[in-house]
Formats: C-alpha cells, structure tokens, sequence
C-alpha cells in the first residue's frame, strides 16, 4: 500500500515533528518561542504536533535528528540554519540525509543579489550558498531576507542506514520544510508558502483565514466550559483558547475552498461565541487589548481621560501612554501612599490623613485641572514583597471611574494569584469597570 | 573499555539532552522555559546540552524518546509527567524503558502523606501512584510538593531492542533524572539535588555556588570584547552572560571541594571582572535592577525621587511604584503631550506653548510641591506605531535629572532598536544617568 500524502486516511493521521536549530538555544542562551507558534499554527491546520526537537550546529546531530523526525512524523518542519556562516549546516544536512548534491538556484541567486542591490551594499561570496538548495527540493520564498527555505519529500518506501528493526515500510513519503529561525520572516513564509501547500497535500480545502476574538473577566476553565464544544478538536472551523495575564484569546481558523467560503465559516462561529460568552468581548487583534477598546470609545465621543494608580504598580500608565499620538489619553498619576494624594494638587502642608471627602475632591480636581472629561482611579495596588515568595493572599481593591459630569462609580474587586500577574490582573479589571460604566452611561444618555 | 561515570576523559566529553514531557508544549499551549533553564544550570556545570526534545502523554513516543536520549546522551533531565493522573507516564515510561517493575517507596510515601494531612486534606488514592519507582532507581526529594523526582542510571553496555547499527557497545550508564514540570519545585530539586549528583560524578569538586552581577551601558558584543577569555567555556569560575531589555547579567559559577573554597574563587572572579567592565556594573542579584541601586542610594541619604514621563510610555512608575512601602518612591507623572505639563500644576489655562524657562519651573514646582528631593524626568519616549512594523529609526530622547538645591543635569541619548525594547533601554537609560549624576554629587559633598 502506497499511500499519496493527499489521501483522507492519511490526512486524519498524521503527525509532525517541529525542529528548532541552533547551539544559541541549546546552550540556554536564547528561549525558543517558535515551536510554540508553530505548534499552534500547525494545530489550527489539523496537524498534531507530537514532538519538538532543538538541536545545536553540529553536522551529525542535524543529520541524526533529521533521520529521527522523518521516520517518526509525517511532516516536519524546522527552523534555523540557513545563514550564510559555516555555523549553517541545514542545507547540508538535509542533503546528506537523502543522499543528493547541493545545487545552485538561479531563480534564488536573482532575488539575494537583487536584496543587496536595493540596499546598496554588494553581495559577499558566502550568500550564493544561501542559493544551493538539495537536488530535487523546491523553494519557499522569503520575500523579507536572503535565506529563501527548503520544501524537501523523504522517501520512506526503502530501509535507509538509520532503519530501525522492525518498522513498517512502503509509507507515503515524509515532507520537511526549512524555515529561517529570524521570527518574522519564519511566520511570514510559513502563512504565505508552507500553509497552504500543507493544506493541499490534504485535500480540496486549500484557503485559511483568521480571526482573534478578545476577553476578559473569567478564567479560562470558565470559558472552556461556557464554550463546551466549540474547543473542540474535530471542529471546523476551529477555535483555539490561550490566555496571556488574563486575558483570554479565541483563534478562529477556518480553512475553506475559497476566501468567501472560510469567511462566512468565520462570521457563523464568531455570532456562536458572542452567544455563549458574549459579556466578556472586547475587540478583535492578536494584540488587541482593553486600551484600544476604551481609547476607541473615548475619541468617537471627543472625550480624554487620566489615570491615578496607588500603591504599588502602575501598569495603566504605560499602557494608554503606549496608545498613538491621537490618543485620548491625558496623563497618568502614580503614587505610592494614598495620603499623598493631595500634595500633588497643591495642598501639601495640611498634617494628617485625607479624609473620604476630601480624598474624592482631590481626585476629581485632579481630572478637572488636567482638562480630562474621565478619571480611572486604582486604590491600590497591593505590594508583592511576601517572605517566602510563594502566592499572596487575594487583595481588595477599591476600582473607582469618574464621569464627564463628576458622578462617582465604585466598585470592589478581590484578586490574588501569582505575583507576576496579580499587577496587571488588577489594572485589566480597573479597564472591564470603566468599559461597563460607559457602556451603561451610554444606554441611559 | 568500561568507564565509570566519574572518570575524567568522561567528564570531559559528557553531554546531556532535556526532555520536556506534556501536551501542552507540544500543542503550542504552553511556553517551555524548563529546557533553556536546564540548559544554562547543565553549561555552568561544565556539561553541554546538545539536545531539547519535547513530547505529548503519548506512552510509546515517551518511551521512545527516552531511549533515543539514554542512547545519545550521558546525562538526561526530564521534566513533567509525574503527577497522580493518568496523563503522567514518566514513572512506567522509565521503568519499561529498563525492563523493571515500579516498586513503593515507603518513606516518599509518608512524605506524600505527610503534606496532605499538614494541609488538612485527605490524600486521594491516586497520590499513591507518585511514591512509585522503578526498581532500582533513587529518589530526588521535593521539599515543596507531591511528586518526587526519579534518578535512573540506565546500562549501555549490551543492545537494546532500538540499538542502532554500527553503534558503539560498553560504555558508561546514561543517568536520567526525571522531575517535575512545576518551574518552581524543578529548580529547587535541580539545585538542591541534581547538581550535586551530577557534580560527584565529575570528581572531587562536589560543591557550587553562583554570583550574578548586573550591569547596563553597553551592548551585548562590546562587554564580551572587553571580558575576553574571562567568558570561556573552559575558564573555571565558569562566567556566563545574558541579557534582558538591554541590562545584562553576568552569572559566574564555581566548584570546589568545599563552599569557602567555591566563595573565595568567585570573590577573585568579581576582582578581575570589576577591573574590566566596573564601569558599567550597578548591582548584584538575579532580579536586581537599577531602580532597586536609585532606590537604595536615596534610602541611605534619607531622600525622595518623583519622576515624570512623556510621551509614549511610562516604565519608571510603574517599576519604582514596584518597590515595597519602605521605598523612596513619592509618585510618577506620565503625559502625553509635552505641553501638557503645566495642566498639572494648576497653570491650566495659558494658551500656546511652554517656553523652556517656564517648562523646567513647572517641573522642578512638582518635586517641591510633592515633597521630593529629586526629579528623574524623561523627554520624550517616541511613538512605536511605525508603517511598516519594522524596527524604528533612533529617537532623541532628553534625559533630565533636578536635585535637592534644585541644580539642573541635563543629557541627550538616541535609542533605537527592536519596539519592544526601546521604551524599556530608554527608561534605564534615564536611571544610569541619575546614578552617574547622584555618584558625582556624592564626591563634590
């Protein structure tokens, strides 16, 4: 039985294996992050990623992981390696594990030499091995740098050197794909060449589309369950959860025969989530985050804000600071002793502590005399110093908005967790507050 | 030929492969940070990591997988896989891989025990599974949960069912431990554990202790120009170098035969690194940033900083405001728009711009009017939003610092770089000039 890589039987089955090249991350010198992101990408195309290896520069290592992978997964894709240097063996090593010579590209050299020319500089001797691809691979443009990537088919019909006892011959062919380990070009020539041509060795559906729905205000259980079968694995399209300092990401991949057709895929899962969990949707963007969400609501009224945050942390600040220069953004106070609230209006010298009243009045002077129309005001950021370092106890935190009109809305929140994200847990809480008082003060106007 | 693991000409050569086990790093889900902490403790201890594999809860691609390691590796860490559910195989994956029985050990069972009923909870029958070892192997003490770790020599002196062709017979065991995939209870048991184990194989030098020195001012390639041979992998105290957003540490590591002996080789390293790159050094401690040295320089002096920043960003509240409630940090003041300063100071209402005279008034009234004796002010962080999403063009940014005789110390820098890092160097660019001007106002007192 000789299966094509296309038929269905295969396409439910197969498995990949990402691998990442380089002593840098071997060594612990750098973090690898894209096999993460390609697991996911890979996932979203209904391939199960079973393995990941990383490998240092060392010719029979790569020779030996090669071997490895394309008798163990179906499709293999890695990264790194393909630089000019004599450090970059993956050329090399994918030519020596299926046994044929290095040959020049000139359609390859064009576009390196072209590369060099826009920019102005001439084209050392050591990039035309960037242009050497194994006999019998295809390309994978990379339209950003001089390391095009490697599309290679291993034949698994035959016993090689490496054959271990007793494994089933006569597969279908295992297909590894070459990417540079630079992140932005690696993603770029997987979406626009390696995606696609995965998609055809499956069958008819050979167009992928995306969309990133944003939340925040529950866990990640709670929206697992709330979504029930929507996760699902076996769905089409599929929706995939990740969750980064709380808030919650759904990626919609639909993969169709055409554009239109993964679009409307899109558009019916999308109105199936707003449904089920609807309440806690922001926006949509991979980085997208509540910011932009109050920022838009803001400029379409003509409306500017300032920020105070108490205690210790102040993460609102740096992020609506982060916002553009059309921003509605006015400033941000941060201060470590709520008392000290009222020097900064001009009332230092008064002995003892603010009372409640007085505390309010500062606050509001301040988001007047700034000329902002709304004021998000945290108090207060707990501090993270615990003896042992472990968990904290949750803390309370008082989340207050005041309106164009100076009407007050309060509310209380309890939030622990670990310390690295209890900080900005408390600020993204602060923004879901402003966002409902404005959502609600919008309803009644 | 049959060495023992402790032989020098083994020691020498001995590398090691991290296996991280769990679905959810192979499905993208989850960042492993283990492998690339694993691999930088395995370097400082003179063992080069030449493989990271990665793997589901698959029981045949674990067993696998550790055989292909036990095979080309001498030292293996894995971690995950050793909870009381059904997903965690490491335990029978290793006991298979040998051919042996798991067997109960009774005092990790009492231990087990022991931290259930010191949290006042019954131990499900499932926990029971955790106090399970392969016969023969030792148990690596988890002081901070239920899951011991394993510690396995593995023979290689016969062919086993996967041995490869022409592979070389009778040497030394491959030593797998296998731990945790909890970061926290990893690092613990790899430091108080694993270390030293591996260490005792090496020879006489059983003991290690770890320095890490923090400095900022220079790039990555210029500190390792100037240390030269003092960063050798060869070089014993081992000195390893990282960098995050532009701070770099440097993490020297000794063995000897007894704590003083690794101290007083460290304290000499230090000597000989401070003569080379003092200049730039602010402080020492894995976490220790610039803003905890400002923090502690004004503390001792009895002082208080405020800082204000504009433009599009605002790190420094946020990590002063990070400290603990016994800090010098007053408040910060983040503000869109330059000319927006005097909004804050009750100047409100004066059309047109600042002219310089009047900005710097208003800047200097904030620290008096808040009660602090420096300013740290930041003029101005660009914004990030570029056409392209490429890296941007180098901004000016004016870095100004006022001191308690309200004195003016003023410079200019031009940063640029990847946008996720720009606003962060730009901030501690502004704390190495506030350190430098607080060091030379100290020496005119």
């Amino acid at each position: 039985m000789n299966q094509s890589p296309a038929s269905p039987d295969v396409k439910a089955n197969r498995i990949a294996e990402v691998i990442s090249i380089g002593d840098e991350m071997t060594s612990g010198a750098r973090l690898d992050t894209n096999g993460q992101w390609l697991s996911q990408r890979l996932g979203e195309l209904g391939i199960n990623v079973a393995f990941h290896t990383t490998v240092g520069d060392t010719m029979q290592h790569n020779i030996d992981v090669l071997r490895i992978a394309s008798e163990r997964a179906d499709i293999v894709v890695c990264t790194g390696g393909l630089g000019p240097t004599q450090d970059d063996l993956t050329r090399q090593a994918l030519a020596d594990l299926v046994g044929v010579p290095l040959v020049l590209s000139e359609s390859a050299m064009a576009h390196i030499a072209n590369l060099f020319s826009q920019r102005q500089r001439e084209m050392p001797e050591r990039n035309r091995v960037q242009a050497m691809f194994p006999q019998g691979s295809q390309e994978i443009f990379n339209p950003q740098g001089t390391a095009p990537g490697v599309d290679l088919l291993v034949d698994r019909s035959r016993p090689t050197a490496g054959h271990r006892l007793g494994q089933t011959l006569d597969r279908a062919p295992c297909r590894i794909f070459a990417l540079p380990g630079v992140p932005d070009e690696m993603k770029r020539m997987f979406d626009d060449t390696v995606a696609p041509r995965i998609l055809s060795d499956s069958g008819s559906r050979s167009h992928i589309r995306h969309a990133v729905m944003k939340f925040f205000g529950t866990g990640e259980s709670d929206m697992e369950r709330r979504l029930g079968d929507m996760i699902s694995r076996e769905r089409e399209p599929r929706v995939g959860i990740t969750v980064s300092a709380a808030t919650i990401s759904l990626r919609i991949t639909a993969t169709g025969q055409d554009i239109g057709q993964c679009d409307a895929a899109i558009e019916a899962t999308r109105l199936e989530i707003m449904e089920l969990v609807g309440e806690y949707y922001f926006g949509d963007g991979e980085t997208y985050e509540q910011h932009h969400a109050i920022d838009e609501m803001l400029r379409s009224r003509g409306q500017r804000l300032v920020t105070v945050e108490l205690g210790h942390a102040a993460p609102l600040a740096d992020w609506f600071a982060s916002l553009g220069p059309e921003s509605a953004f006015q400033a941000g106070l941060a201060i470590s002793r709520r008392g000290d609230l009222s020097d900064f209006m001009g009332e230092g010298g008064e002995a003892g502590e603010s009372t409640s009243d007085e505390y309010w009045l500062t606050a509001d002077r301040f988001r007047r005399q700034s000329g902002a129309d709304w004021l998000l005001l945290v108090d207060a950021y707990p501090s993270l110093e615990s003896d042992d370092g472990g968990p904290l106890p949750a803390a309370e935190v008082t989340l207050t908005v005041i309106g164009p009109d100076g009407k007050r809305y309060c509310t209380e929140t309890r939030l622990g967790g670990h310390p690295s994200i209890v900080q900005p847990r408390i600020g993204k809480a602060a923004m879901a507050w402003m966002r409902k008082v404005m959502a609600s003060e919008n309803q009644v106007a």
